[in-house]
């Protein structure tokens, strides 16, 4: 019941009615086990059987299913093997145990027969295990290559823009709680390491092998180094690297230039990004927030919904076509796309002659929109000057109206250009 | 054996070996159709049935997964249904034909007990089906927003760069074979809205909907609304977005205007890109080749380990935990670091005397490294002057013997810096 654990049980209850559409059968946390039992917490325990030993919860509670998220070595293995013992699955976003110990856990739990998920301990809310595992299957893979530490990710971006120095943009990542009060499992790269032996691992059909990982942490990355780089055109990453050589493998975490015009270099802040190279695919990227209690349980419950499918039907039909069980499908109504709201851009072709702006403005105003950025172009060649300008969001319709009556000016000529304007990421 | 078949015979041929690894038996194509069994194909078809009917392929021969690659809506769907009715698994690529008859298709499929399986459909190589479907499972999704056409994606990017009409364009892309012969199928927005359909589908769990898609195409995209956009700091992109507006859903496809700043504004060419909102992981973000035979290959076969998994495993253990079966996992050597290529970054301080770059530059070259990039900085303030630079890819040893080197020299000061550089994508 730390941050990720709250984030599990507020993720369960908040969208339970989807995710039993997804399901078929819905999705129930019965027990927890908590540290301390009197602490306050940001989630609704009522109707749940609190036990303060998780180990005991795991050996005695009717469940279905283990979520692991207490983090660390010791009570974090103990709860893992005695469900495996009782053949309950377990999911976990525990990379630090499976990188080390992953290997006899993972023997532990083929041996019972029990499934062990661990979507949650790579890089949050992005799905990378499953599409390394699974979407890409049929490749080759050559490499894996990402941005897997968002604290470390944020300082490096800090830097960069603020010019702070490394220990300034520490300090602000621990007031704002990106960074631990004991920092070096982050800067001194031994999270991205964990993470790093868990891909290669799965990309390569290894087994974990997180001793023999190069580490080089963030710690000695200074502003002047970020400076010269973006004078050379580059950003500094950390950067988790597994890639295949003849015969061996690579498998090194380190600050690295990388080019600024990459995907990877735009990675900002505390997101995660990994780009993967497959024989038949080429590059495939994914980028998202690699931690945080809400994305983290996002691969937790994807986790534990692959379960529950697993558990409610036959091997051939574990997830429905339309990723809903065919009976929970349901219409929805499509907005007819006059009433869709957006913002708009638009380029007119006017007479070059005075009150041409103000009467256009006057139009949009009256119809209630705010104009975002225009620009007025002189004519160039013929006696037609151009108007472009973005709007506000707002109905179509209300846009098209405006149009509508500006297009009925005598000095508007023909050729007007209407595009919508959206912001995705 | 269109582009995409070829492709996936050869990927199953050239990966077999590790394909058997991760699903724990071999994947044999055993019977394949052709229209023309005259046709020269860039593929081995030794020891592979070949049918003229692909109809009756699939109604009398011994096969466990049918994959049907054929495109358009007539033979494709006989084909299909006829799978179907012989109680065979389908994995399929025809994003038109399941955006149109979709509905009818999974309904037979469920009556059935059969998957029909179609990660190839969307967004070539990007796994996207499964990301949606069981990666971000756990999230209630708020919108799906992608570039899911490569043929627009790249006839705009060529625009963009180039100042190129569309219609310029749109001949290149033909040329190196981005584009068809008749392109209204690409630049008229319809492919992408088949595709918008099915990810809408599965985002919010409502029935395949393509008939209530908006959808405007690129032709009138000018030159002069793509410069003006940047001025303003936009790109335009053909986005099919599909987001959840109160109890209604948007579904369109238009050209739009994205900010320059983002990610999906640097998706260019041939790639696609789509980024997912859900209300626990945020943001998620793919990106990769959206189309040719061997990164759709990549999901077909996707598919096929999926389906074959299934066949050969109960429903608990469809995906071994390290992606291969336990006793496929081989330890690969791990290289040592010394021995890893890569470039170099190097930050020197330096004494400001003459002779101090050739020095330097003679030990580069008596240890055979090239020099990239270069850059020397007066001293400011101090008396010690800084030289920065950027090697070619070398063993790490050799930049190390050379870097001992240069610091033994008398005028090289205390506190170099030295980071790797690497390019992912």
């Amino acid at each position: 019941m730390g941050t990720v654990g709250q984030g599990v049980l507020r993720l369960l209850g908040h969208n339970a009615e989807e995710i039993t559409r997804r399901v078929g059968t819905s999705v129930v946390v019965t027990d927890v086990a908590v540290r301390d039992p009197a602490r306050a917490r940001d989630c609704d325990l009522s109707g749940i059987r609190v036990w303060d030993d998780a180990v005991r919860l795991v050996r005695e509670a009717d469940v279905d299913v283990v979520v692991e998220l207490i983090g660390g070595k010791t009570v974090a293995r103990e709860v893992i093997l005695a469900a495996i013992a009782r053949g309950k699955p377990v999911v976990t976003a525990n990379k630090a145990l499976l990188a080390e110990d992953g290997n006899a856990i993972f023997e532990a739990a083929r041996m019972a027969g029990v499934v062990v998920a661990f979507e949650a301990a790579v890089a949050g809310g992005i799905p990378i295990i499953k599409a390394i595992r699974e979407g890409l299957a049929g490749n080759v893979i050559a490499s894996v290559a990402g941005i897997i530490n968002g604290t470390c990710n944020y300082i490096l971006t800090q830097m960069a823009e603020k010019g702070e120095s490394f220990e300034d943009a520490l300090a602000t990542a621990q007031r704002l709680g990106y960074a631990e009060a004991d920092p070096h499992f982050d800067v001194g790269g031994i999270d991205a390491a964990h993470k790093l032996a868990i891909l290669a691992a799965i990309a390569f059909g290894m087994p974990l092998a997180y001793g023999e990982v190069a580490v080089e942490g963030i710690t000695h990355v200074t502003p002047e180094d970020i400076k010269i780089a973006q004078v050379f055109g580059y950003r500094i990453k950390l950067l988790a690297i597994a890639k295949r050589h003849g015969a061996a493998v690579e498998l090194r975490v380190h600050p690295t230039l990388i080019p600024d015009d990459t995907v990877l270099a735009k990675v900002d802040g505390v997101l995660n990004a990994v780009v993967v190279h497959g024989n038949a695919v080429g590059q495939v990227g994914f980028y998202g927030r690699g931690a945080g209690g809400d994305a983290t349980a996002s691969a937790v419950v994807a986790d534990v919904i692959d379960v529950a499918r697993a558990l409610v039907t036959d091997s051939r039909h574990v997830v429905p076509a339309l990723a809903f069980q065919p009976d929970a499908l349901r219409p929805l109504p499509v907005l007819p796309i006059r009433a869709v709201e957006s913002a708009f851009y638009l380029r007119l072709r006017v007479a070059d002659e005075p009150g041409v702006l103000s009467q256009l403005t006057a139009i949009l105003a009256a119809h209630d929109i705010s104009i975002e950025a225009i620009l007025q172009r002189e004519p160039r060649g013929g006696d037609d000057a151009t108007v472009a300008l973005i709007t506000s969001v707002i109905p179509e319709h209300r846009f098209d109206d405006a149009l509508a009556e500006m297009q009925r000016l005598p000095f508007v000529r023909a050729g007007s250009a209407r595009f919508r304007v959206e912001k995705f990421d």
